[in-house]
């Protein structure tokens, strides 16, 4: 069904993943609308980034809200008291910040009402997805429903839909799509303590899964690592 | 079943409505931790009525986030351009906020994963609910699955119910029973535009729905409005 207006809210990390998948939104002709958060992240290289993908990407607006998660605690990537772990692991990270995607997909939501969007955009991935509880197809599935009553838009019947067209591609595969649509991975940065620059640590989990990514795509890596 | 921890979390908004879900909550026996949310509400007397309804009922924490909902806009509680409406009327209300129960009940979630808290109290009412989509049954319905699946405590089988022990109660039913608590409720701010005191408008849809609730209860109105 068409729907008159053409807009999409777009989440962005600043990262690989997000990057791409507002490139899928572009080529899905919706006019995006980009949201990052500010929420007491350990460098602000991301947002910076995100801000940048934005624009060489088109989008019609680029918004970031304030966050104060540090106030809630208990993960590694807000709490600098904790270390950021560097040899992968078993079970659900460290790094994971709890509720984080609930709580993105929320504010999506909100904005989405506002602008009478017809679809959300969240780069989830349950392939490379670092044990996260909220990036599983079941949650995805649990947040569509939520969103089909818990806005005026939802209850009138025009709610955005939830895209998540990396859900099951693996990292090489995202960095393969993205490449074919001309998205510029060197303004991207996935790194969990990335410098000031935005210059990349190359160990972190986050690292890693993405230098392997770029490695089994055959795409040349243009990550800015750190000295 | 038991569990082994008994705190739980309490939106607590500063109004009447969650200053009950709170004593509600301590009559179950929890240890509260309640969090409040400075989004850019037009008066801050809301937040302050918060803190000191948490002291009044022995919290053991109070949290405020900060959250910017001002830079989604398209609600007359965070964008001052838009008139605050004194006259009822049908349909969904302007001071509809977009997606804020869900966007509150998310960081609670999250606040509950890193307390290993059992349960999240918020005080949504279908009864009196001016219309918003975010106080139905089967808004809560679907929240209640999302957090089964959205984190690390609810994937291990522990997550937070979700509790909403005003949902079908009247407002002069919700006045009854928090008196018997001994709820306070002249710490409690209702009215979209409290003066910087905390005094009521008296005339928004907020406060008249208060005044007759103390009426029908056969309360006396605790509270304070501007001259």
């Amino acid at each position: 069904m068409e729907h008159a207006n053409r807009a999409a809210v777009v989440l962005l990390s600043g990262g690989l993943d997000s990057a791409t998948c507002l490139a899928l939104a572009r080529k899905a002709g919706f006019s995006v609308h980009t949201l990052a958060f500010d929420y007491g992240q350990r460098h602000r290289a991301e947002l910076h980034a995100a801000e940048r993908i934005a624009q060489a990407q088109g989008a019609a607006s680029h918004r970031v809200i304030r966050l104060d998660l540090g106030s809630i605690g208990g993960s590694a990537l807000t709490d600098t008291s904790l270390a950021v772990p560097e040899n992968g692991g078993e079970g659900i990270p460290i790094t994971y910040v709890p509720a984080r995607n609930t709580v993105f997909l929320s504010l999506a939501l909100g904005l989405a009402e506002v602008l009478d969007a017809r679809a959300i955009y969240i780069g989830v991935n349950a392939v490379d997805y670092s044990g996260y509880p909220d990036c599983r197809p079941a949650f995805v599935d649990a947040f569509r429903a939520l969103a089909a009553v818990a806005t005026k838009a939802g209850v009138e019947g025009h709610g955005p839909l939830i895209e998540t067209p990396l859900l099951t591609l693996s990292k090489a595969d995202i960095i393969h799509t993205g490449s074919k649509l001309g998205v510029d991975y060197s303004l991207t940065v996935s790194c969990y303590q990335a410098d000031d620059q935005g210059r990349a640590c190359g160990r972190c989990d986050s690292c890693r899964l993405r230098r392997a990514g770029f490695e089994e795509a055959g795409v040349p890596d243009p990550t800015r690592y750190q000295a």
